[in-house]
C-alpha cells in the first residue's frame, strides 16, 4: 500500500488535501522547513511540534556524508534517530550534488562527486540514491534527477531530460525492488503513529529546464513510469522569477489532478501563497531559515533586517500580528543586540519566528480554500509529541 | 529598604534560606547560571524559567561594552531588556577585566583596559562600575574589587587586599548616593513581580588570596563597611582545589551569620554541594554552560564526553535519571550526531541539560537541608512567567 492523497475541496486551481504516511497525516497545501543534517538548525523537534510542523525535509546528500546511512538505519530510521515521529521526505542528493560540488562528474552510470566535509570521493546513481533514501527511511522520498544548470541550450536539456527519464525508471524499478528493506518495515520498529504498514512512496521529478514542450514531454513521460506523487525541479536556479512562475504555471497543466505536487526549492513568502493558489500542493524552501540565520525577517508589516541600528531602542515586538515565542516575549531592541552579539539565541528565535511566519501563511491559505469552498472537513492540525 | 534574608532553617553548617529582591524571592542554596551578554547563550528564557532557574548572573564588562549601559537603562533595567522579569544578581566587571585583558593598567584610581571587541580603551573605577550596575539595574550588584592573580607574594596580596578594601568603601560611598537612580525606581518602569519599593543591594568582596590571616582581615574589615551580603573573591584562579577549600572554610568563618554570603565563580556539581553544606548560600559559575558548548555533559552516572565515537548508535537517554528535555526526547546517537555535526541545537540541548543537572544538584541540596532540620516552610519554587 503506498500514499493515500484525498482531495478534499478545490477553489479555481487551488487544493486543499490530505496525505496519509506512515508516519502520520498532512493538510496540504503544506510548507516543509528544511531539516538538513537531521536538525532544522537550532529549533528543538517540541518546538517545531508547537509551531505546527507537519513534515520536515531532509537532505540525502547531508545525511549520507554524516551520520551515514548505516547509522541512521541501525536506529530504525532518521524519525526515529532525530526523534521526530512524524512525516519526513527526503530529496534525492541530486541537487546538492550539482549545488554543492563544482568538480563533480556526470556520467550516465551516475555522478561522482567530493565531499564538501573532507574532499573523499563519492558516488550517487539513481540505485545507491535509493538505497540511501530507503535506508533513511523518510516516508516520502525522491526519484533521482540530474538538475539542469541555467542557462543551458535547448540540445543540452534535452539530453539532460532524458537522462532524468532514464535515472527514473531505474529509481522505480530499485525502489519497487527493495522497498521492502526500510528500517521501520521491520516488528521491532514500526512507527508510533500513521500507518505502519504502508511503504515509502517515491516521487517522480519534472524536468525540461525554461522549455515549457521540454517540461510537457517531461511530465507526461514521468507520469508514464508511475509515481506516487509528481515534483517539479530544476527551478530557482538563478532564473528570472517570472519565469520560474510561468514554467510552474505551464507544467502544473500536465501533472495528474489526483496526485500530490510538489513544487522544489520554493519561495519567499508571496511565492508559496502564489504557488499554492496555482495548485501546488507541497513546497520547501531553505529561506526562513537561513534568513533567520542572517538577521533577515519577515512580518506582516513587510521585511525587518533586525541588526539595522534603527531597532536598538525598539521596544515593540517583531510582528505585532506574530504569536511566536519569539513576538510574544522578547523586543527588536533585544533581537537586535543578541544579533549584533553574536549570540546563539538570536537564530533560535529567528528561526522560530520565520517558521512560524512561514507556517502561518500557508496554514491561512488551507484556511482561504476551506472557507471558499465552504469545505466542512476539520483539519489534521498539528503535529504531536 | 533593602535586600532582606530569612534562614528557615540549618544543619550544621549548611542554611536553607530566603533572600527577597525587587524582581522575587529566591530559595538559597541557589546556583545562578551565567547569562554574560543578556542571554544564557542558546536557552530562552522560557526554557530558563521551565528549568527553575530563579536568579541570573549578568556580566557587567560584557554589557557595558555591548548593548552598552545607557541602552539598558533606557529600556528600564537588564529584565525588561532581556524579557527576564525575575532576579539578576551583576558582577562588578573586576574579574572580567582581570581576566580578559592583558594589557589593563590598574591604579588606585581604577583600570583601564582595552576592549577585547575592538580594542578601544575603557576605565573602570568603584565609581563607574556603581555607576553601571545601577544603569544595568539589576537587584544584587557587587563592589568593585581587585582580583589577586595566583600565585602572588605576601606583600603583593595585602597591597592589593588593601586597595580593594577602599574600593569598597568608594562602592559604597557612590552606591548610597545614586541608588535611587535605578532604571525601574521610576514611575511606569516598576518590576512586575516583587517589590517595587526595594533597592538593589550591594554585596561587599572579601578578597587577601589564599591566606587565611588577609582573609580574616579582608572580611571583618569589609563588614564594618557593610553590605547587604559578602562574596568570597579571587578563588578559582588557577590554585589547587584542596586550597580553595580551606580558604573557603576558613573564611566562612568570619561572614555574619544573617546576611547571604555568595561564592564566585564555584564549581563543579561535588563543589557546589560541598560548598552549600559548608554554609554558602549563592554560587555561579560558567562550567555548565561552557562544558556543554564542549560537548561534556554532567550525568548521575558520571562525566560524558558526547562527542566520542562509542556514542554513535547508542540509543539510550544522555542520563536516565534527568527529566530534560533533552533527556526525555533524544537519543545519546543523535545528541553525538548534532555535536559531530557542529549543529546549534547541540549546545541548545547540552545546555538545557547541563543547566539541569546543576538545579537539580542543587534542588536536592535544599531539598536534605529542610528533610534532615524539619523545616516545614514549602520552597518559593519555580520564577513564573
Amino acid at each position: 500500500m503506498s500514499l493515500q492523497f484525498q482531495i478534499l475541496g478545490t477553489r479555481n486551481r487551488a487544493r486543499l488535501g490530505r496525505l496519509s504516511t506512515p508516519h502520520g497525516e498532512i493538510d496540504t497545501p503544506v510548507f516543509m522547513p528544511v531539516g538538513t543534517v537531521a536538525s532544522v538548525k537550532g529549533v528543538p523537534q517540541d518546538i517545531l511540534e508547537e509551531l505546527g510542523v507537519q513534515i520536515l525535509l531532509g537532505n540525502t546528500y547531508h545525511l549520507y556524508l554524516r551520520p551515514g546511512v548505516e547509522q541512521v538505519r541501525r536506529v530504525g530510521g532518521l524519525q526515529n534517530f532525530m526523534a521526530w515521529p512524524h512525516p519526513i521526505l527526503t530529496d534525492s542528493g541530486g541537487f546538492q550534488v550539482f549545488s554543492l560540488n563544482e568538480l563533480r562528474k556526470v556520467t550516465e552510470e551516475g555522478v561522482t562527486f567530493r565531499s564538501h566535509l573532507d574532499g573523499s570521493s563519492h558516488f550517487f546513481s539513481p540505485e545507491s540514491s535509493m538505497e540511501a533514501q530507503i535506508g533513511i527511511g523518510a516516508d516520502i522520498i525522491m526519484a533521482f534527477d540530474e538538475c539542469t544548470e541555467y542557462p543551458a541550450d535547448a540540445a543540452r536539456v534535452r539530453k539532460s531530460m532524458e537522462m532524468t527519464l532514464r535515472w527514473a525508471e531505474r529509481s522505480k524499478k530499485y525502489f519497487e525492488e527493495h522497498k521492502h528493506e526500510v528500517p521501520w518495515k521491520s516488528r521491532d520498529r514500526k512507527p508510533e503513529t500513521g500507518n505502519s504498514n504502508s511503504d515509502q512512496a517515491l516521487f517522480g521529478i519534472v524536468q525540461g529546464g525554461m522549455d515549457q514542450s521540454l517540461r510537457k514531454e517531461s511530465a507526461e513521460r514521468t507520469i508514464e513510469i508511475d509515481f506516487s506523487g509528481y515534483a517539479i525541479g530544476g527551478l530557482s536556479v538563478g532564473e528570472p522569477r517570472a519565469l520560474t512562475q510561468e514554467v510552474v504555471e505551464s507544467t502544473l497543466e500536465h501533472l495528474p489532478a489526483d496526485k500530490p505536487r510538489y513544487l522544489m526549492g520554493v519561495g519567499t513568502p508571496e511565492e508559496i501563497v502564489q504557488y499554492a493558489w496555482m495548485g501546488v500542493d507541497m513546497m520547501d524552501c531553505v529561506l526562513p531559515t537561513r534568513a533567520a540565520r542572517h538577521g533577515l525577517l519577515f512580518t506582516s508589516e513587510g521585511k525587518v533586517s533586525i541588526k539595522q541600528a534603527r531597532y536598538a531602542s525598539d521596544e515593540s515586538a517583531l510582528d505585532p500580528n506574530c504569536g511566536c515565542r519569539a513576538c510574544l516575549r522578547y523586543s527588536r531592541a533585544y533581537l537586535r543586540h543578541l544579533y549584533a552579539s553574536n549570540e546563539v539565541l538570536a537564530q533560535v528565535l529567528n528561526t522560530v519566528h520565520n517558521l512560524t511566519y512561514y507556517l502561518d501563511t500557508m496554514m491561512r491559505v488551507r484556511h482561504s480554500i476551506r472557507l471558499e469552498e465552504g469545505v466542512r472537513v476539520p483539519s489534521v492540525g498539528r503535529a504531536k509529541p
